[in-house]
């Protein structure tokens, strides 16, 4: 069966981080659901481009997915830390094992910002490593720790994209294929 | 002042070879326009997101921008070529010398589809190459000639929006520090 991923959207989001990410999913035919973390569906991103996620993440609170998604962008990670239901949502995945996978200041922001990365190794963009407590800045690209994956930044969203594919579905075949495909040279399985 | 940035989209475009562009000139303080060749605003994209073009192409073909970008997409490439209003648009700007930017099937369909290549180098996605006649195919990541930019496919969109950056603005040290800023690996100015 298809594997499922939530991706978490708020005003502010860094568009480029989210769509890579979903495209590169829906590539390796992932079934990626974008949740609007906000009383509506349309979200304004980062650069200032008007799109629609697929539902209200109030809407989905009962719902488990193979992954969470976690996008940056300055004022995105900080409307995501503030959402209560935000954390609930991604706590309940952490609890369950589930993926959690936060790109660019996500981690420090929403996870760090609300004591979830329990100590656990992850990579962020920049300098807001500096502000967390609870867990192990590495400087690197993707850094996977148990099941918390997270990507340094928009330069390395493909890397944290088709990481995230090879994990949930094992196919590095199909990831090389996909990877080759769009004439991405960098990323290859260590599979 | 600010340079000025059209990208044409039409259902079915590459959703991240025109978010990841926008991404990348709006961070390099280029001023982009997207344009939406069909007669309403919103668009959905190849792995289907719904989201909003800035204005419609028919009521900025009296405008002139310093590039056109022109995404991939089976679908919205197909869409693209086959709309007079968009071979009209790019034919005016290559006319005036601004440059032209087609990514991944967009210089074979778009540009090859309506005799817009002129003999130039270009490169672009697959084998679409082999239905062109009037251009001379190129396989590398991003081939410049005079004022016509390809880029390969969507897994070099970033080497493609740094490049017409650095282009367009001409300030290799502040596209530099963009590129290592989003900790995009890869790509530098030859400057």
């Amino acid at each position: 069966m298809s594997k499922k991923v939530a991706v978490l959207l708020a005003k502010g989001f860094e568009e480029a981080e989210a769509i890579m990410t979903i495209d590169v999913l829906r590539r390796l035919d992932i079934h990626v659901t974008t949740l609007a973390c906000q009383d509506m569906l349309e979200l304004t991103s980062y650069h200032n481009i008007r799109m629609f996620a697929d539902v209200l993440l109030e809407r989905s609170m009962d719902e488990i997915f193979d992954a969470v998604v976690i996008p940056g962008g300055p004022e995105g990670t900080v409307n995501l830390a503030a959402n209560p239901l935000v954390v609930e949502f991604i706590r309940r995945h952490d609890a369950a094992g589930k993926w959690i996978c936060p790109i660019c200041s996500a981690a420090a922001r929403v996870l760090g910002g609300n004591n979830l990365l329990n100590g656990r190794r992850y990579t962020c963009s920049g300098d807001l490593h500096q502000d967390v407590k609870d867990g192990i800045y590495v400087d690197e690209k993707i850094v996977e720790d148990g099941n918390l994956l997270s990507g340094k930044g928009l330069g390395v969203a493909f890397d944290f994209a088709f990481h995230l594919g090879w994990k949930l579905t094992g196919d590095a075949s199909n990831v090389d294929f996909q990877v080759d495909h769009i004439s991405y040279d960098y990323w290859r399985t260590k599979a």
